[in-house]
């Protein structure tokens, strides 16, 4: 019946030691010889069941038994417990878990990568993933001073202007008078910006997981900033720059160009996937901000301030600035630019046999939707066009598909993406010549997998 | 700065005790006050920052800080502890959960629904929700035996024919198997056939979490059916009817015309919203039959047998039927007609002042996409057309909005939905004409939701 592959998730026993191969081929080896036996014994039955059903009685065999047939007779398959017994009543918990099975996918922590638990980051287990929604609870982490359940009664938003003439009604809100007014609902992807930052000094960490998961999607709901704006009365022709504030300790603070804010984008969003956004992503408000990177998607959003010129707060003239190679900062980069990653097989994957394998990953851009994927498994000499999942909307994750055989040999697997503006994903040689190599933010480059000829998948940079 | 209610969810505070009206004007009542307390510093200080402010420096406010300032000086305002300590670190949890504030959105047994907890029904909280998406652990639960968590390693797949000539070869899958084809992800809703079942006999249940809440909304992953069909040798000729099989005690059963297979529509799901299904929706392993009602998306699939005919299962021929005014049951009408509910405002909620209110709700057809919800808050005599949330999905739930003013008389809020076949959704009086009112299952009629003059939103029937 072919070779077959473990899922990724299940692979990866702890952040510390983040893959042993050695162990994960015995575990491969007691299933595969486990599941051959029972193969066995349903081929068997199948065939009988295919003779006695030319009579027109149904197959004997039943499918979903597990391997515990008693020894000497492979034919006997006893039921499992879950087809013969009382299962679980409902509702015996409020609010639902995944399964004790899928307890291995799990955001986390790059062991080493931050001084403290505060001011860090947990990523999104991407290469265990499916489609483009993020699960809340797996949603990528990323705090400046620690995450904070904040009490949404007492929660505000304050609008205000950098002068009165800029802002005439200032005002401030309470969660449920925001809550009250016409919302919108949206899918947007968020990135930070030093995603995949390690890779500039070719770290070359272990898992997309490490290289790209502090990437995530929702559909979000909120409001538009432009209404609100409105209704403080904001000159919107003064009032070209806003300065976002955050109410938990890090003071966090970022300039939003009021262009972005005049198409409608923006939102004060309270909502997630459905639900109230969680406490890790800024409950009970953060500012959305499609396209652009995390840290201008405020959480614990507390103060809009109206003003006609950039802020220049810590957060954007000393951190998430690129460092070029003439030595000057370059500032004020928020918007994301066009990016993929192939999550299967990605590193830290082992393919077990030669054969078919669905290629698949994640594109996005911060200026529209993705038009097109191509994919090599050479190294980036020959690239097919990949399938895209529908429907790819404008800031979101666009997933993609391409069918692969493997025949055994060293393959380096990669994906480019072009977004609708025409825009191509780089390579490393095409961003370093203009970027250099000391930066730590916004590395779009094409990230290659090398499949080694064990089958294992390993973090390869090819320029 | 207006009126405001509380959202539903957190009106909630035990299913026994529905609604509590006098304990929720009470919280009310000091919540406001505290409000106009808060603010009345707030303002002042804005005026002194507004001032100041005319002279470049910023507001000296803090809008985020809670109420909880000195007795005496209304202007003095505390910081939070958010605002200057450290927060929690990251991934302190694997696996993120929601805020504790939102401990009362759940889902919900109804009191006294059925008779034991493993053959049972929990109900999605609609009227907290947002969007389209229903977070996994919010999804409605209908279980006929209980739920389990399935051992994926042991799992298994089988497709055969009801006789070999029609499935010419007859395969046995592992979860690796199917995981490693070809995959496509789709949004789309599941409603139970039976959901707003109590309603035929105007039971009147309190709440649109209890009248619609067996229906959710996800992004399915799975591997399309006709394809590996398809790999079996299947005789598409003959082979015109599925019969699909559970794995648990339940022993379900329900047969699938081929006609809804060969679109490629219906897929072998093990994806939902990103991350594996969850165990109570069938990990690991679900049909997914979009359009159609709940029962048909077997869950712990084990078996799909290919036949000449329809199986007339027990949970096809006695239940999820019908029985008509001329006392004969109508079988086998599984696809979900086009239908709509408001769920703010809807029952159980109450509305605190006078003034704008954003009505919104959901919209759905099991025949593709809805074109337009009409909304009306006369009981039907005045519709106006609703703002449709995009994109608009085929059999998917659709987000609808309309703004609204209360002017504090009594009203009765409505929405009708049209389907892109054109169907539009009945009243219950051109419902009863065909279906008269001894049905359970397949009530697709006109909600309507009673806001009192004091503001309580009530569950009625309009004929």
């Amino acid at each position: 019946m072919g070779a077959y592959h473990e899922r990724p998730g299940r692979l990866q026993r702890a952040p510390e030691n983040f893959i042993d191969p050695a162990g994960v081929r015995r575990v491969f080896a007691e299933a595969r010889s486990g599941r051959r036996d029972f193969l066995r014994g349903v081929l068997a039955s199948i065939g009988a069941a295919a003779a006695s059903s030319a009579a027109g009685d149904p197959p004997a065999v039943d499918a979903s038994a597990t391997a515990d047939a008693p020894a000497g007779d492979p034919n006997i398959l006893r039921l499992p417990e879950h087809s013969k017994s009382l299962g679980r009543p409902v509702a015996s918990e409020g609010y639902g878990k995944p399964s004790k099975y899928e307890a291995n996918v799990q955001r986390r922590q790059s062991p080493g990568l931050t001084q403290t638990r505060q001011a860090s980051v947990s990523f999104a287990p991407l290469q265990s993933l499916f489609g483009i929604v993020t699960p809340s609870g797996l949603h990528f982490e990323r705090h400046h001073q620690g995450w904070w359940d904040v009490d949404p009664s007492g929660h505000r938003l304050m609008i205000n202007g950098s002068d009165a003439s800029i802002v005439r009604t200032p005002k401030v809100f309470t969660m449920d008078e925001l809550m009250r007014l016409p919302s919108v609902s949206r899918f947007h992807f968020i990135e930070c910006g030093a995603n995949t930052g390690m890779e500039w000094g070719n770290v070359a960490v272990p898992t997309c997981q490490y290289t790209h998961g502090m990437l995530s999607c929702s559909e979000f709901t909120g409001v538009p900033l432009n209404e609100i704006l409105d209704t403080c009365g904001v000159d919107f022709k003064r009032g070209r720059f806003l300065l976002a504030e955050g109410a938990d300790g890090s003071s966090m603070t970022r300039t939003i160009p009021m262009e972005l804010v005049e198409t409608g984008e923006v939102l004060l969003a309270y909502g997630q996937n459905g639900e109230m956004l969680r406490p890790e992503n800024g409950y009970p408000l953060r500012l959305v901000v499609p396209g652009v990177q995390g840290v201008s998607w405020v959480k614990y959003l507390r103060r809009i301030e109206v003003g006609d010129q950039p802020y220049g707060t810590k957060d954007e003239t000393v951190h998430y600035v690129d460092l070029m190679p003439d030595g000057i900062h370059r500032q004020y980069t928020s918007t994301q630019e066009c990016k993929s990653v192939i999550t299967t097989p990605s590193g830290g994957q082992i393919l077990l046999d030669k054969g078919f394998y669905d290629i698949n990953g994640l594109a996005w851009s911060g200026r529209g939707k993705v038009r097109r994927v191509d994919v090599s498994a050479d190294g980036g000499r020959n690239w097919r066009t990949a399938r895209l999942e529908t429907p790819v909307l404008p800031k979101c994750l666009t997933r993609f598909h391409l069918d692969w055989i493997w025949d055994g040999e060293p393959a380096i697997v990669q994906s480019r993406a072009i977004d609708e503006t025409g825009y191509v994903q780089p390579n490393y040689s095409q961003l370093r010549a203009v970027r250099g190599t000391r930066s730590i933010y916004h590395n779009n480059a094409i990230q290659s997998w090398l499949v080694q000829e064990s089958g294992e998948v390993k973090n390869v940079q090819v320029s």
